[in-house]
């Protein structure tokens, strides 16, 4: 039989990095990276790592390592330890926490390794200022430029935030890594979302991380009277865009791959008054696909089909890109480790894309990288009820371990 | 020939009280009820009465009278002073002054008039702290149970507010008229629509004003993450939203009276992030309609409408009342007089019913009220290129002087 990891060490860990930043009346967990309780978890952390035999390091980034020596390029595994607002125990801590249980399972049952291993937990992967902000750091991707400029939602700029922690933020681009010393990274993660539970299937091996698109459009039209004014003459920019989003959603199930998707997380009218027609109305458009031809394609036929309704209605549309990050395919060398991992423990598996952002997207562009998932009950993430069974949990963490066994080997 | 008005005294007033809450850079006039530039424009308005010959009162509410004493029941014109943020120069200031002007010039003409005659300028029309606030307080429809609760948008009560200016908010319901005091009341008002400057017509004469419906719809789904949850397993509220507005205008245009409108001015969505799926969408809308029973059909219809689109879509929505005013309709007697000063004046006019709520509703439950309009320049109101021409200002104010002269005779 196979080397396996301790289940109840790994439920002890996430267990108790879960009450970091726990909050009161079941609003689950707030761990925003670099607030006190992010901290005080980072600490925690770090201890860990000492107690499994492993060699710590934070990096200007604030990125935090533990590391198994060993000769030539590394393996990485890990994920992030901060959360959403009112987020669950899993997402993230789940790879941060198995990694770091297969690295001290290697070390403690001398498994033959020859690779250096290291777990690393990547800053502000939920993007408090800017999503996945410590792989970006470590793969050169961080617009030094931009840094002092960066706030959180809630105004606290990245600069005062990474000082209160101990750190200087304009040095954060000097975590930049040498590729030549990586030679691959895996990432075990919660799907956070609902395919591998209605499959009833143990394991996803990731093919690749979806490229996202978010555009900003402002439909302009003119703000009327709401009482005096015919319904023919008005400019109404909330209808334009609700006429535009309703029609962008179904030509993206209809001409895209079958897994492209797209939402409207948030709207704001101007002047935003019961008794005036919307002048403005601002809309967050957000899309994600795992083929970047067609991601760029249902980008362009959106724009045209915002202007061919601002059109119709007599309206002015602007379309701004807020962000875009392209499709990450992961590598072969990766996908081949995790599945003969399953195949060796006997673990069924469905290949999928992560409709999600990951940090294993921005370590594609240094080394071989890829992900493999776990179910996540009920599809839910990003919720206090966010969860795995604890079976899975093990599931997952052992194929992780076999993973690492057979990159580092 | 008939007697008549100064129109370039009238046209300084309307251009003096303009300066008063001017903001800078072309962004009109924004002059709220009890702020400092309102003070100070009820301080010039009550010298400009006195310097009329007009005996000034203002009353706890705020309303402030100009009066030209006689016998009898007394005869009210007026409308107010206070604007939108960001206003334009003739929505109530022409009512007030026009009146102003009339009273002065049957003052000076000695015209035969037998009534007493006053001008008003009512208090908070535009409604900081609920609209018609200071003819709410005259016809006694004031709730004193509500005044040490309300609150501007901007967070300040109106018990503070009354107070900088020197009034005490719990008197506020004192202003309670005697409607046997009362033979009518006419208010001139800019359309605020496009109707008349359509028709190429001076006149407005007002059949009614129309009733106002303000429903919160708040649709409820679930908050799924916006790349992994399948388009199809999402319950997306804004979505829903946008269907039942679409479709609610669309049954408002074709099943209401062909004057009925809606808007929806107002939408909030939790948690309001561009990758979660909106979980919650709050839509404001408005529904106006003069006759009350097709008012009261379209509401319970758009209601119906609102349920059946959350189940189809497996949501649930709920449907709070935010205000309700019933339509009023104008008084016979007010109407003639209107319709006689034109004939006189040879003046066209077209029947209309007013789409903006106005003092004269209230004015309806306690006497004869009515109203006439002066077309608006392209329709539009509540905006700083809000205007009319100086000679249909001076023709709306000749058809006052006439329907006053008339009412009071």
């Amino acid at each position: 039989m196979a080397s396996g990891i301790s289940l109840p060490r790994l439920k002890t860990h996430i267990e108790t990095l879960a009450t970091y930043g726990r909050n009161p009346d079941g609003r689950g967990i707030t761990r925003s990276c670099w607030s006190p309780p992010h901290e005080e978890a980072r600490q925690w952390l770090l201890g860990k790592m000492k107690e499994a035999g492993l060699e710590t390091r934070v990096d200007p980034a604030g990125n935090t390592f533990g590391v198994l020596p060993g000769d030539g390029a590394a393996v990485l595994t890990g994920s992030h330890i901060d959360t959403v607002p009112e987020g669950g125990p899993l997402d993230g801590a789940l790879g941060v926490l198995a990694g770091l249980e297969c690295l001290q399972t290697i070390r403690e049952a001398r498994l033959p390794v020859r690779r250096p291993l290291a777990v690393v937990a990547w800053s502000d992967e939920e993007g408090r200022y800017g999503s996945l902000f410590g792989s970006r750091a470590f793969t050169g991707k961080l617009d030094a430029a931009q840094i002092p400029h960066l706030r959180a939602l809630d105004g606290e700029s990245l600069v005062d935030a990474m000082a209160r922690a101990g750190y200087e933020a304009a040095r954060a681009p000097d975590a930049r890594c040498d590729p030549r010393a990586l030679h691959a990274y895996v990432e075990l993660h919660i799907e956070q979302g609902p395919h591998l539970e209605t499959a009833r299937l143990p394991i996803g091996l990731v093919e690749g991380i979806v490229g996202i698109r978010r555009n900003r459009l402002i439909f302009v039209g003119e703000p009327d009277h709401a009482g005096t004014t015919p319904m023919a003459w008005r400019k109404d920019a909330f209808l334009a865009a609700c006429e535009y989003a309703l029609k962008a959603r179904e030509h993206i199930v209809k001409k895209g791959s079958g897994r492209s998707v797209t939402n409207f997380g948030r709207i704001e009218l101007a002047p935003g008054v019961s008794n005036i027609v919307p002048a403005r109305a601002q809309l967050m458009q957000e899309m994600r696909e795992l083929d970047g031809r067609i991601l760029a394609r249902l980008d362009r036929e959106c724009v045209a089909l915002a202007r061919a309704v601002a059109r119709r209605r007599g309206l002015r549309v602007v379309v701004e890109t807020v962000s875009r990050t392209e499709p990450a395919r992961c590598a072969p060398r990766v996908m081949e480790a995790v599945q003969a991992a399953c195949e060796k423990l006997r673990l069924a598996y469905k290949r999928m894309p992560s409709g999600a952002g990951h940090d294993a997207q921005n370590l594609a562009s240094v080394t071989a990288s890829g992900m493999l998932f776990i179910p996540s009950r009920g599809g839910r993430s990003h919720r206090p009820d966010e969860m795995s069974d604890w079976k899975a949990i093990g599931r997952g963490a052992n194929a992780l371990l076999h993973t690492l066994l057979s990159l580092a080997g």
